[in-house]
């Protein structure tokens, strides 16, 4: 499917008015995030970088938007019977939170190797945790199961029109914030942010460019656009945890028609970003948060002449969760 | 000198007029910060707090805000011949990058034990590094060379109205931010910044209380109050570098008038409000600037009857320049 006509555009999980009524039906519960930037990282980039903090969100990650989005969009009846998934991340915790807000239980599957930080985290915002093994099937076994005793929906982390629609808020803020940004980079993984952020900024600015950035060991993103169909890799090999997920079929043709191209990096230079973050922006940003500056400041990114007029560039640092001894640590190998 | 009439106001060096003034002359240069929350710092503190992020202003901390007002107010003549300190921390990074804004020269003067990280810092924002011995004897007599062979203008960190109109700006900011604050909770040094802020603040709200947050082991604000004149001690002992200087004739007056108390913190509750930021609010926050967190979480604070009904607190995070490997060192020991 190419976008030929406008009319098409609204086979897409989302379009400008779902995320436009999403953005109402969050606002009293999300935060607006911040935009820093900083003249030492436009020097060291020879850009302008507006950084569009979404460390700072509810959750201290976007995935708040869209699992709000999602919650908020039940009728009574469904949300009284509750929300159940079976990742364990950022997403986890903000459904958790989300249906707290709502006072509607959320049943979170979690694998009996999940680390313990994840654990806490859900119950922290409330969710009620469910073990099961390890492996991707009990998962999915116990997800089922937990929906035919509780009649509880499976809310997907980003392969759901309610969650890209959700996530598609950070363009409508970002792009009143800074109403002069030519390009967007955004981290991707299973491309709910992405999509989101790309349908709203589209039809907001068809000139705007969106660049993808995405860890070199889990760099099936990359390969899916070359191929023109979605790819699964086998194995990934990244620190970004957060970014180690598969296109699905309702991101995937976002991806395809709405992403400009796919900056892979490094994990080195995404930790050299994060302390760049840190040092410099004096902000926490996890691993898959700060791809984003990882990939503008790639040889790759500037090294390539056809981006050279990419000038006002709208990075969004997507979520602040990590555990920071690991840069330490990792600093002292 | 009691105040008694609002006339009297006018002897303070700062005043609403002259911090509005300020306000014109830096927004061209200084970023409006951020005022971030969060509920569960809030859920620890059973109140609503507000923290205004000087963490990301220029320079990593609220000092350039000061540095910037005193820059822009020279006449072009005195500009002409720049500008010299002898404070080695935060203002000498300001001053530096406001005087290079301007286009004038800074000259720092850095005794030779000072660390290495802030003769880059000075470097790094276009500062002339002039080394002295350590002692605040040498370090004043190789300023007023300096002064006498350039004609350059000595500029307090602190003592100063230029400086203190300067930090005050962040009151116009944060009660038009939050116009609903009852409590301010402002780190105190040589109180240049509770100063600017305590003037514009109940200029603007004569009802809102202000409190100062000092080191135990830098304590001599405390002390001053206690005595009703300025205490000097013979020597400081605490983590927050940023906090061990003593109060100055054009300070005193308005924290004794303005400030309505001093809330004295252990270095282990600073240590564990940096970590509260880094790890829930995602922000990287240096000891002195993690003080009023560190303030509002003590049990002084908490069980102290006659501050009962503070309860929509902003708290001043007034700078982010640190080494976070110490954080980790001292958590290892």
């Amino acid at each position: 499917m190419n976008v030929e006509s406008p009319n098409e555009k609204k086979e897409y999980a989302a379009d400008l008015s779902s995320i436009q009524e999403a953005r109402i039906r969050i606002q009293r519960f999300a935060h607006q995030t911040p935009v820093l930037s900083s003249e030492s990282i436009n020097a060291a980039s020879g850009k302008q970088l507006f950084f569009k903090c979404e460390c700072f969100q509810k959750g201290g990650a976007f995935k708040f938007r869209g699992a709000c989005n999602a919650i908020y969009s039940l009728d009574d009846e469904q949300a009284a019977k509750g929300v159940v998934t079976h990742s364990s991340g950022n997403h986890a915790a903000a459904l958790s939170l989300a249906a707290k807000l709502r006072g509607i239980p959320a049943y979170i599957v979690i694998p009996e190797n999940a680390p313990k930080c994840k654990v806490e985290n859900v119950i922290r915002y409330g969710g009620q945790v469910i073990r099961s093994k390890a492996t991707i099937q009990s998962r999915e076994m116990v997800a089922s199961k937990v929906m035919q005793e509780t009649g509880a929906l499976l809310i997907h982390p980003y392969n759901d029109g309610r969650i890209i629609s959700g996530q598609g808020t950070i363009s409508l803020e970002l792009l009143e914030q800074v109403p002069q940004l030519d390009t967007l980079i955004v981290p991707i993984s299973g491309g709910g942010l992405i999509s989101g952020i790309s349908v709203a900024a589209k039809a907001i600015n068809p000139a705007i460019r969106i660049f993808a950035a995405e860890p070199k060991g889990a760099n099936d993103a990359a390969l899916s656009k070359a191929a023109g169909e979605i790819v699964i890799l086998a194995e990934t090999n990244t620190i970004a945890d957060g970014l180690r997920a598969f296109l699905g079929d309702l991101t995937w043709p976002i991806v395809r028609d709405l992403v400009d191209d796919i900056i892979t990096v490094e994990d080195s230079e995404i930790v050299e970003a994060m302390r760049l973050c840190l040092e410099i922006l004096k902000v926490v940003v996890e691993p898959s948060g700060a791809i984003g500056l990882a990939a503008v400041l790639s040889d790759s990114f500037k090294q390539n002449p056809s981006w050279k007029d990419c000038n006002r560039i709208g990075i969004i640092l997507s979520g602040g969760n990590v555990d920071l001894g690991m840069l330490w640590n990792s600093s002292e190998k």
